[in-house]
């Protein structure tokens, strides 16, 4: 008979579950695929008494130690979410000798190279696949086939409630409000739509691609984010009569030796793969020096989909511990590459203003942008009312302080009546 | 100092003169990547005497005994392509306990199985991320990150010279001679095109794909091929104008247990993510029970992606040697699940039929189609000249040997002129 490798569970929501029936499908194949059979032996929830469709109610419990204790546990898979306790759990699963397959973005945004660290020393695997992108391959693939590489660019659409939400304004028309309300209805929008909306779920992830692509660290803190609520029906009219869509972009750029990070809305040209990236899917863009460009795209959420990665990670733990290779550094900041100031960091921008309808606005506008050093790329100027008219320009390449410069002066002039949106236009490194 | 391992390149042409720069770009950040230093030091060619840019004239040589009996050369990279004498020297390297990393499709397409099962039982590693999609990660993310699902659909633009003369059609309204001589001159497609716009070289991909994704052994002989010679710009207007993309398609199912593969022509509706895959770039199109769809798009041939596919692979063998895990099974048939019968294959299709321009044609064409039990979905009837009128149908879904059965009807009937063109329509599973 096949040696048994028993896995326990923290936590027993969708993925959890998910999780659970996942290998239940596929457990009769696990002799196969690792030379071993895999089953989760224990899960822990908060209330063992509430019945968890598909899971006995002899493997709940409420109590860590019930897992951390039993010798006979290998591997721990922390699908709980947020720093604490998850942080604390893990450590003590390492500590205790146990791997650990987690798909908490938070957790290794913030400590993902300590506890790679921790788990290397300890000859443990630490596995995070399902923590970026749902059930998209991207990390692996980083650490492993694109290895050879200089990556000098990952950007991707990287939450899927937000491209939900640009993609019904896009294709109904509709304002923000109204689409995050649709999405809520349906299920792809929290009550509390904020880490999403913000951008701040998705800057997680932009922390953890840049951390691997550039090895370097790369934490939450270091993501400037900019979130979707303020985009408005017209700037998106505006985007498409101009060749663009807008969507919500995670970037992560090595120039020159520095990286750049962020995630903010962005206007990508119709051609660009991203842009045709719609609803609630998820996309990476890759750029290697040898690779050039790659995208990878599906579910970046969802119970099965995020399974899905977190059993093939389950699936990789099997394998290096019956070959005895367990605890490869897979997380190495070797280039220790520095973060670009904010201000260095160059991009076209959208602009779109309210303007007093008088003689030489316009002129005044491009005069502000030339003395900063902006450079025009595109403009359309409309009339609205009798006296308001809007002016929409979209710039050269630049670097942000010169914009920053030139929208303060644009602050303290009388004649504009409002600065409606600046939003960035992808344009390449 | 780190310790250093040495592999030898087999073929100094374009791919591996790429992985030889590559390398070179890359060697200073071995120790980091792998723990060791990696070096290329011997290079198999033709002619030592003929210069290779960038590769010292030292490090060629006309004999492959130099390499396969130098004990300090650990990994052998086969560039050659070619079953003979590829495949004599990949068993003759693994003999000698020598790792191998291949990018040789036509081998693996037909003796994939037999060499990985040697390589296992040698303790060796043999890789070959690189047969398939030149620079994509696809084969490693199947056998890894998507382990975890039942894959019922891998579907991919794998020939890279069919998609840009495809694309060339499609944009400029050129007709395929045209579009060819085009690619040609642009050093797209050989001066023989034959594997590719047969479709040859994408059909030896698919059996590999379909290998790796149904865990069964599928080979190139396995594998139905139509190449996209007779597609003609009419085919292409009249798809464009019933909402669909002509793509060279490779396809590989599990259908209730039984595998479809094949390559053919096929219409996609332009709102599926292969439909927007333009140019020469390659994209692989992945159902999986848990994932969902996903996507992986990027460079499928090329000096500089291929390499990238190579070194990523090296790296993986080295790792693997120095943690002492080399030769874990990577290609398992243990399914072993039956082809399909050809004729069972269910699909649309797309009919073009010249036809004598009387009442009760189409009414006629109708009948033997409903006789046969295909359905219509949708028809256009246009007059060409006095006499003759073209119809073109697109059926509902249905077995491949019903639909043959009307053809023969077809072909048996004076009313109807000529047939053609008949093309796979996409309509999942």
């Amino acid at each position: 008979m096949a040696k048994t490798i028993q896995a326990a569970l923290l936590g027993a929501g969708t993925v959890g579950g998910g999780v659970y029936r996942l290998l239940e499908r596929r457990k009769g194949e696990m002799p196969d695929k690792i030379g071993a059979e895999l089953v989760i032996s224990k899960v822990l929830v908060r209330d063992a008494t509430k019945p968890r469709a598909g899971i006995p109610a002899e493997k709940l419990t409420e109590r860590f130690e019930d897992i951390l204790n039993d010798p006979d546990i290998s591997i721990v898979i922390e699908l709980m979410g947020g720093i604490d306790p998850a942080k604390q759990y893990i450590e003590a699963a390492l500590a205790a000798g146990k791997h650990v397959v987690t798909a908490n973005k938070d957790l290794l945004a913030e400590h993902g190279f300590a506890l790679a660290r921790t788990a290397a020393e300890r000859g443990l695997d630490l596995r995070f696949e399902a923590s970026v992108a749902g059930g998209i391959p991207i990390l692996t693939p980083l650490m492993t086939c694109l290895e050879g590489n200089d990556i000098t660019e990952v950007m991707g659409i990287v939450n899927g409630t937000t491209n939900f939400i640009l993609t019904g304004m896009a294709n109904e028309g509709m304002d923000f409000a109204d689409a995050l309300k649709m999405a809520q209805e349906l299920g792809y929008a929290e009550a509390d739509p904020t880490a999403d909306v913000e951008g701040l779920d998705a800057a997680r992830k932009v922390a953890i691609l840049a951390s691997l692509a550039f090895h370097s660290k790369v934490t939450f803190s270091d993501v400037p984010v900019e979130g979707i609520t303020k985009i408005r029906a017209k700037d998106i009219s505006y985007a498409k009569e101009m060749g663009y869509v807008i969507k919500l972009i995670g970037i992560a750029r090595n120039t020159d030796g520095e990286i750049e990070v962020g995630v903010s809305p962005m206007m990508l040209p119709k051609a660009h793969p991203l842009a045709s990236v719609n609803g609630s899917f998820n996309a990476v863009f890759v750029h290697g020096d040898a690779l050039d460009d790659a995208m990878f795209q599906g579910r970046g959420a969802g119970e099965l989909p995020t399974a899905s990665a977190v059993l093939g990670d389950l699936i990789a733990v099997c394998r290096d511990m019956l070959a005895n290779c367990s605890g490869r550094i897979r997380m190495n900041p070797y280039k220790g590459l520095p973060l670009q100031a904010r201000g260095n960091a160059a991009h076209r921008f959208f602009l779109r203003l309210k303007v007093e309808d008088r003689p030489g606005i316009l002129a005044s506008v491009a005069g502000v942008l030339g003395n900063n050093g902006v450079g025009i790329s595109q403009v359309i100027q409309k009339q609205r009312t009798e006296e308001v008219a809007e002016i929409v320009v979209i710039t050269d390449r630049v670097a942000t302080r010169h914009m920053e410069d030139a929208l303060a002066i644009f602050r303290s002039m009388s004649v504009i009546r409002s600065i409606s949106s600046v939003l960035r236009v992808y344009s390449g490194q």
